[in-house]
Order: structure tokens, then C-alpha cells, then sequence
């Protein structure tokens, strides 16, 4: 990525953990900073190479080219308050959280210059949490969502589409209220989805599941403080989706009250020919 | 086991030819037969190893120590009621239907001798169709539900019981009528849920999605006239999950409503111990 050769990882968990890794292994000249309020994470991710030293204090990590927030949605806002004060003008900040509005409405209001602030969404990411699951790969193949503002300056979002580019990902660009209208309907309702179908489990049930349940609930072994964060941040749309969703089971349930075995057909087999017309993700997910 | 040397498999699709190729692998001196409809998965079978030699019709597929019927829940009942004259009173009849309730009824009502039929459900399948995906590896480590009804012969419970112990699969033993409730929450619903989550998807939310999307959707790629089969069968357990599900999302929506971060955390977290908790099946599932 030309013109950076500091970058600064804000969070070294799983995500910013494999962020470093990523980095380090596809970009040479570049000094990989990690910050984070507790030393033991930052101490692994100095072990396992995936940052190349650790900041002192705010002010050191925020002195980058670019900065990446890889800390959970629930405290995005209050690190872009505390780093406000101290990033230069040449800095570029991004994110990975999995809401967008209330982030970058969060850094148009506390940056000085928010122009530098372009805000990101990989989908990318794993139920397991910490540096110690971090992985390279975490994010090849995968989509990154962008989500500028008409305010982003254009060498901003530039540097931040080039990031995710290096990481061999699929680039989309949206506003960020349509990234948290769509990501509520493919993501954050199935995080909801896959929480309700274990909880309503007996331990007769669960005992009988398969390898379907086992896939289909994987994600809600989550993190619940993350989620609980995303979940509230992005509530309306998520609230919207559930509607959605009962919308969508509701001419099975009439079917299947009628005992009309073709309907009942019609509704699974447009499912099943979307399902394989769409292929797997290489990457990761969320 | 004991006393079984000719085995008829009725039904060479994935479960069928799986099953053959694993007995294939774990018995020798039984022989093993084919029978179906289509003459083509047959002749794969037999290229396959998974079974000795084709039925060249059904009262020789009926000559058997034991008959495992493999067809789409939607035909076993036909199936049964074509086979029943040609029956020899020593052979053991079982299946591998998702519903079990209307099957064990009609095996009740239409065979001879009703004491020598034991429905089962091997927990283990594949969105994926036909005996080119067979696999000899499809049932180990997962569940088998047996269920046998008062009038069933001992020794016919014993050799269907060890028929899925050869298979090293975990044996479970239920009423068909508890099977079939606990089955719609633990697979039939999760079914329909995967794929009302495919439905709801628009082209703009369907290319976001991740890996996590991917692994709840999967089974919606299932067939669907062997589901609608299954679903339709099994109706009112369905619909009742389906209202077991409503109740399981209410306090989530009303917590998200309120903004009430805490009851949202508590919500997930009870989910995210309970998956947590649970572990991944080690054998296929459906």
C-alpha cells in the first residue's frame, strides 16, 4: 500500500491478531503497532509475529499512516473520542466492526479531520475468539464491505480499499445505512436465528442432533458481549429482519396446515435452487 | 451379526449406497443386494462395491435376512405394501425415513407379521443426492433412533439395534410419536429455518454473506421433494416448532425493543454456553 509504512492494529484479538499475521506475510517496509488495554494478548500477538511492537500508550499507537480498530463494536466509539486528540493529519483510520451507522456517524462527530475516517466491515471473523485462534487466512476470499461518506477523502478511501485488496478480498461499497440494513438480514438475524434454535432445545433433542444443527448453530457460540453490542447497535434492522423472517415462514405454515404437499414443494425448492446457485465463501465469515 | 447373511437394500441413493459400503467394510460373509426403480444408480452401486448384486425384482429383494429400506420417506409405506406378500416370515425389516410415526403405523397395518419390523432414523446425511456421494464413513460416530413398538420381536430389535452398532453409531430408542416431536425441533425445523433464510435474502444481502451464512444454509440445498415429503408428514410437529420458535425469539425482539443491553447479553450467553456445551457431532447429520 503505497505511502504507508506505519500501520497501527487497535485490538489485537482474533481479528486484529489476524490482521497482523496477514499483513506481515503480504506487505514488506510496513511497521505493524499493536495497542490494547490488556498486555497479555498484545505479548502473544508480539510472539506470534502478527504485530512487530507493542505502543506504550494511545498517543504512540495513534502516530500511524493508517489505523485499523479491530476492538469490539461496544467501544469503537469511546477509542475514536480518546484517539481524536492525538492523530495526525497524514493518519487513516478504519474499522471491522460489524455495524457501520452509529461508527461512522460516531468518527463525522469526534475527528477533527473526518475525512480520514473510511469505515470497514470484513466478513470475516470465526465463533472462536483471542490472538491464540488468529490465522493469515482468516480473510482471503471474503467479502469487505466500505462503507465512505461523501465527506471520505478520496486518498482515504483509496488506502482503506487497498488494505482489504491486499488481503485478497472481495470489495463492496456501500452507504452505511444500507450495510446495516443488509448485514442485519445475512448476518446479525442468522447470529439470532442459530441462538434461538439452541435455546429451545430439551436435552432429549439436543442429544439427537446432527451434523445440520451442528453447522447451522455453529455461530452462536459467539462471543455474547460482541454480539449483544451489535445486536443493540443495530436493533431496528435486526428487528425489521425478524419480521422479515416470519413473513417468509408463514406460506410454509399455511402449506403445511392445508397438508398442500406442492406448495410446500414451490417454497423449499426455491430455496434449495438459490442455495446451490449460490456456492460456498472461500474465506471466513460472520 | 448373528443370524443375518443376506441383506437387501431397498433404495441405492446416498444413505443406501453409504450404507453398503460401510457393511461392505465391516461384515464379511454377507451378501449384499440391490433394489430400486432406476436402473442406473444400481449399476453405480454394484461399480461402487456398495452392494454383491441386483434384485432383478422385488420378491427376490424380499429374500432376505434383513431389509433396510432407503427411499424418500414418501414412498416406504408403497414400498411395504408391495413387499409384504413376498416376505419370508424370518426376515427383519427396518428403514431410514426422518418421520417415523406414520411408517411404524404402516408397517403395523400391512405386514404379516408386524412384530418383525423396527423403524429407524440414522442422524447422518448430506444436502448432497445419490450414491456418487456415497461414503462408507456417513453414519460413524453419529445417532441412531430406534423405534420399536410394543409388538416388536426381540430378536428383530436386537439385529436392528446391532446393525447401527456396526455402524458405530450412538443408539437412542424412542416411541415413533416422540421421535417425530423431537426430531421437528432438532431437525425438521432447523430445515425449514435454513431455508426461509435463503428466501429472505435479496442479491444485494445474498453477496455479503459468509461463511457463517453458508454453514446455516446449507441444508436448504436438500431435496426438496424428499423434504416436502418429511415436513408434510410430520406437520403438526413442525407447526408446533415453528410456534416453539416464535416463543424463543419474543424475549430477544421485546429486550431489543427496550434497548435492554443486559437481558440481550443474557439471552446470548444462554445460547452461547449451551452450543458451547455441546461439542460437534463427529458422524454426518441431517
Amino acid at each position: 500500500m503505497q505511502g504507508v509504512h506505519r500501520v497501527s492494529i487497535l485490538g489485537v484479538g482474533l481479528l486484529g491478531g489476524s490482521l497482523g499475521l496477514a499483513l506481515r506475510t503480504l506487505l514488506s517496509g510496513v511497521e505493524i503497532t499493536g495497542y490494547g488495554h490488556r498486555r497479555g494478548p498484545l505479548e502473544q500477538a508480539l510472539g506470534r509475529g502478527a504485530i512487530d511492537r507493542i505502543a506504550g500508550d494511545l498517543p504512540e499507537a495513534a502516530n500511524a499512516d493508517l489505523l485499523i480498530l479491530c476492538t469490539p463494536v461496544g467501544v469503537v466509539e469511546e477509542l475514536l473520542a480518546a484517539l481524536a486528540p492525538h492523530l495526525p493529519d497524514r493518519a487513516i483510520v478504519t474499522d471491522v466492526g460489524s455495524t457501520k451507522a452509529s461508527i461512522v456517524r460516531a468518527a463525522g462527530r469526534l475527528l477533527r479531520r473526518p475525512g480520514r475516517f473510511v469505515g470497514s466491515h470484513p466478513m470475516a471473523g470465526s465463533e472462536k475468539r483471542g490472538v491464540e485462534h488468529a490465522c493469515p487466512d482468516l480473510f482471503r476470499g471474503a467479502t469487505a464491505i466500505v462503507t465512505p461518506t461523501a465527506a471520505a477523502d478520496p486518498d482515504a478511501v483509496e488506502r482503506v480499499e487497498s488494505l482489504w485488496r491486499t488481503l485478497e478480498m472481495s470489495l463492496v461499497r456501500l452507504a452505511p445505512e444500507a450495510h446495516d440494513r443488509l448485514v442485519a438480514r445475512v448476518s446479525h438475524l442468522p447470529h439470532a436465528l442459530a441462538s434461538a434454535l439452541v435455546r429451545l432445545q430439551t436435552n432429549d433433542s439436543a442429544r439427537l442432533a446432527g451434523r445440520g444443527f451442528a453447522d447451522m448453530t455453529r455461530i452462536a457460540g459467539g462471543d455474547p458481549r460482541l454480539w449483544r453490542d451489535i445486536l443493540i447497535d443495530n436493533a431496528p434492522a435486526v428487528l425489521a429482519s425478524l419480521e422479515d423472517l416470519r413473513a417468509a415462514l408463514d406460506p410454509l405454515a399455511d402449506a403445511l396446515r392445508r397438508g398442500d404437499a406442492s406448495a410446500v414443494e414451490r417454497w423449499l425448492a426455491d430455496a434449495a435452487s438459490r442455495r446451490r446457485g449460490c456456492g460456498d465463501p472461500r474465506g471466513g465469515g460472520d
